[in-house]
């Protein structure tokens, strides 16, 4: 399947509104991510690789990772957002790097786990593709709390 | 104490490569962070605020935040790498969000809590400055492997 | 499918060692843990309650719940051992509590999500049977390090 | 200085109950935990290692210092409490086990790094004595919910 910016004209209200603020942060620009899916419980981020996104060995940093994971598990808790709540903001999250991030793209694909009313548990799994193959890179889970008025 | 950019010509040898890792990485270079201190146990990074690195209240962006806790918490593990180890990777880290990020800079200070053998575990914590006052926004903790040839 | 402890006999000698390892530890007859399921890269523990393992309103207690996950997670890493290695340590876990702990028997599943040679990454989800149903109430990560001689 | 089970008595109105609380729970009962300080802010649990407690080696089981650990994090939150909040959950917590659980007591202390109105972050270290000295086994960082009627 071939992995492309979302089209933000066709979302609904909700959903439009978290790629909107996603995609509108000056850092995620800077990063020069990209929003593929977003649907109630899911969304996806990814970025190419560049130079500048790069450590010491020209792999992803780690930093573009950990942003990927971070703010993928903040806006897909906001596709489920309870009814009166503002927005989200990232209480806590973990993450385990399983590999280096080596490759030509890196992709985020999070998840609801458990949705609350005050709070929402997400998790996030990031992938690079190398070589034509897509490999697991990195696995998060995160709580994310919903901002009230 | 006023907070600013380490002499690197002044390292030590074993300082002088981690310093010069974490600096040259074109990742660092494109956040524009610095080092402010660096020890053996103990290591310091900030940077300050532009429209570039914030999200869409105009606070420093989440992905800043713990790019600066992820990096100084791999880094001060090198401070105190085994003889043999050739650097550190970061195998996982937790990252505790207190506050929202307001404010002219983000300094990180991360620490040793267990150095080991084939991996030690660090700490970090990130205070923003605002209007002259430190504030703590988030505390992080992490499992820091060494790469062995 | 019915829940009921494993058949040590039947199992492959590497199976048989870590299934005898955890069910033979105190503290694991104290809490009253059975083995419901073991194969390579998957396992599964489970407690039925009791007033003894309850916290203040009678729900089975975190402690039970993290004992659970740990121990699933530290174990199921002993499952897919690289040769050489004697045994497995918990380096560290997180654990979320989607739910209170409600129902008459908790059960953990748990899976290696990526295995290393120094160490693997698993994973852990924990139910509860109340009333019939099974609803899931914790998700947990962890890193497990291999002992080595 | 001596460790020794708090006068539970003498506590004010608060404190008194979340001692009761922790030290009234039969999970708490059955690993035979002890509260040896509490004040605003901070909390520690005790406990002294016997042939139940512990693993397959004799260290305390890592589901024993996992337990004290949660609870302490747990509790020590309910000690700042915010008005109108009826008592506290763990939302979630991370662990490092830095050393094998060794000697004859394990103590965890627990502070709380950031209180919140909806939830804190709090934060223990577990020690071991043995022969006289006392080191650390574990650090652990928790998100703490508190709860509404």
């Amino acid at each position: 399947m071939t992995i492309q910016p979302i089209n933000q004209e066709g979302l609904p209200g909700e959903l439009s509104r978290v790629a909107a603020t996603v995609l509108g942060q000056p850092f995620t620009r800077l990063v020069g991510a990209q929003m593929s899916a977003i649907r109630e419980g899911h969304l996806e981020l990814y970025v190419d690789n560049r130079e500048e996104l790069s450590q010491q060995n020209g792999f992803i940093h780690g930093g573009v990772i950990g942003y990927l994971a971070d703010n993928a598990m903040a806006a897909v808790a906001g596709t489920m957002r309870p009814e009166g709540a503002l927005g989200t903001v990232t209480a806590e999250y973990k993450i385990n790097i399983l590999r280096p991030a080596v490759g030509k793209r890196a992709i985020v694909r999070a998840n609801v786990v458990r949705r609350g009313r005050t709070q929402s548990v997400t998790e996030a799994k990031v992938s690079c593709t190398h070589e034509g193959e897509e490999k697991l890179v990195a696995v998060a889970l995160a709580t994310i709390s919903y901002l009230y008025p």
